[in-house]
């Protein structure tokens, strides 16, 4: 299932507009490229809207807010919205600023998202008012572990019904949650954590496959999730002892350009609960 | 040639004033210090002048324009007429919103550039004020192939005629022109087109080589675009099977970095028109 | 010593708020993470005070200001000092515009910083007013020599006694002095001058370095700057003949990635003036 998902982001070559952080906008950019999707980044007031409209996807993500991008967000959001468009939320360290967690509240109030893709401190900040963030990394208290995973499954599920969208919780175990299904997924490596942005491109990557995928959000979320890993893990099998975080970077999103479908379908390591 | 105009960059380290976007900006500045020119980024209207001034050519990108930025390439491209530095104008997703074909407009009515370097659906929309622009990418209809060169090669010099400055459509084959001439150049890899900002690099690339030959503004953006496509080739002939457009990104900048006068001499693939 | 210094960042983690340029902020935010500490950017004045609280450094660069931003350094700054967290400036191309040059006198003013880092020419700017920058790089005529090495020493001293904090002037020779002792350093490579931003990551290096080490800025500064002096080394070791200034910057971080407090030790040469 997974391999058509990934499939259908090569043959419809959707162009994703995101509305992103400038710390990690490139990586981001690359990432929708490896995949085979197009990027678009535009933020003006005067532009979102109409960028909006010739795009098939929308990535929002709050890593760098400010006031003036914040109204472009809410604009898009809207305008993607009317036209049906599928739109990515990323929470970049809700939690860690009062403007951060109340802009993700007005996003979520004014905007339908398809999918919220969060580590598990930004989506307690979203689901119960408050996560015990550490920047814009998790908390350790928060972490999704085997011995806590049930609890966390039904946590996602639960803020997935009330957000009525898919959430994505990432981590060293990710849950990909709609309201009634929850995929656990194994792939990935530590590692991944020593990169700035892996987060935000594989909200991209998510923008991606459920543009291509329109009717599937909560396979396409789990397939672009899974892919990310992957690619973590066979980006980690390259490096020598004296390669670090920036070549592992460039390898993972080499990992995403050179995967096929048919590899993801192999390598995915998830269960559904 | 080529040669020379790519020793005078080595020669006399032009400093480049570029007002671009925040996707590809840092790949922008790799790229001019990798051909031996050196990069200022800068973009607030209360230094652009003042910027400028101490620089010896301008790069204007209109990538992820606003507000604020409009009016600052405004005030650094007037400032570089008044000083007769070069000015290079990248038209990013010209025509993909009203905001930046406008502000491709106003900036032509206000600014007296150097070169124009943009893809063929850009370029369009600037001549005849409307292209079929897929985002940031050139649409599969406008472009140049060998079937339509003579035809594209007249549309360069009457748009670089009407213009007043040496225009440089870029894709598969690469159009440099002013009125009278025009560059066809083979040199460059599909895959470059898989990876975000190469367009923005060349632009970037290109202000160096102008700012170094001012009085030759034609080749020297005829140089500019070879030793781009160059760099792609050779780049792309020390890929693995493992290696995807990031890793590609980072060897066309090195390659730059290693290109002699000499090798860009022998390896450019161009003929005049 | 300067292993327990970079052993204290593997060991505490820091979390270290930049206010950076658009430019480089990428390789800043990789470079935190390849030391062991973990970064946050944040810019808007709404939340710069909010996210210095939960961090315990600042990192404050200039690179690409703009009135909004100021607002937010200054903003942040005041903050810090408040909370005694170490304030780190890196006044980017101080001397290349009005604008720069007053806002880094008016940090100077308003905030206490921990450690300034700059090039010669930078430095020089804040401590008479006026420097022969030649954009974001230094001027020839400024450069630190073995032959100026002395007059430069005591430049450090009485520019670090007046401002009150640890000054970095780092380039062929770099030296990190307080008042009274000054560290005459000589790792590195000249190499390093064809990436952009190893400046600006360095600064962000050492706000983790010094976040670390709170009692000892000095000594935490001066290893923050034989550690980056030592990447460089290790990194061009590294190159290949195709390699140039991109895969260089990988391997940069890289090589801190890789560091381990022991060779950092054996492989600092400084001396003590």
């Amino acid at each position: 299932m997974f391999a058509e998902m990934f499939e259908n982001v090569r043959k419809t070559c959707p162009l994703i507009h995101n509305i992103t952080n400038y710390v990690t906008v490139n990586d981001c950019a690359n990432m929708v490229l490896a995949c085979g999707a197009s990027p678009i980044m535009a933020d003006d007031k005067d532009e979102v809207e109409e960028i909006t409209t010739i795009c098939t996807g929308l990535n929002i993500n709050i890593g760098t807010l400010n006031a003036r991008t914040i109204e472009s967000m809410l604009l898009a959001g809207k305008k993607a919205n009317e036209l049906s468009h599928p739109v990515v939320l990323d929470p970049v360290g809700a939690g860690a600023s009062a403007l951060r967690t109340q802009t993700a509240f007005k996003l979520l109030e004014q905007v339908k998202f398809t999918v919220i893709r969060g580590n598990i401190s930004e989506i307690k900040t979203l689901a119960v008012g408050a996560g015990t963030t550490k920047g814009v990394d998790a908390d350790v208290s928060d972490r999704v572990t085997e011995e806590n995973l049930d609890e966390a499954v039904s946590f996602a599920k639960a803020f997935a019904a009330k957000a009525r969208c898919v959430v994505a919780i990432t981590g060293a175990i990710d849950i990909v949650a709609d309201a009634n299904t929850a995929y656990c997924i194994r792939n990935g490596h530590p590692m991944m954590s020593s990169i700035t942005g892996t987060g935000c491109q594989l909200s991209a990557l998510t923008a991606a496959f459920v543009a291509a995928n329109l009717n599937q959000p909560l396979q396409a979320a789990a397939a672009a999730v899974c892919a990310m890993g992957l690619a973590g893990e066979i980006a980690h099998s390259r490096l020598t002892e004296m390669d670090g975080n920036s070549t592992y970077r460039n390898y993972i999103i080499d990992a995403i350009y050179r995967l096929t479908p048919e590899a993801l379908e192999k390598g995915a390591r998830y269960e559904v609960r």
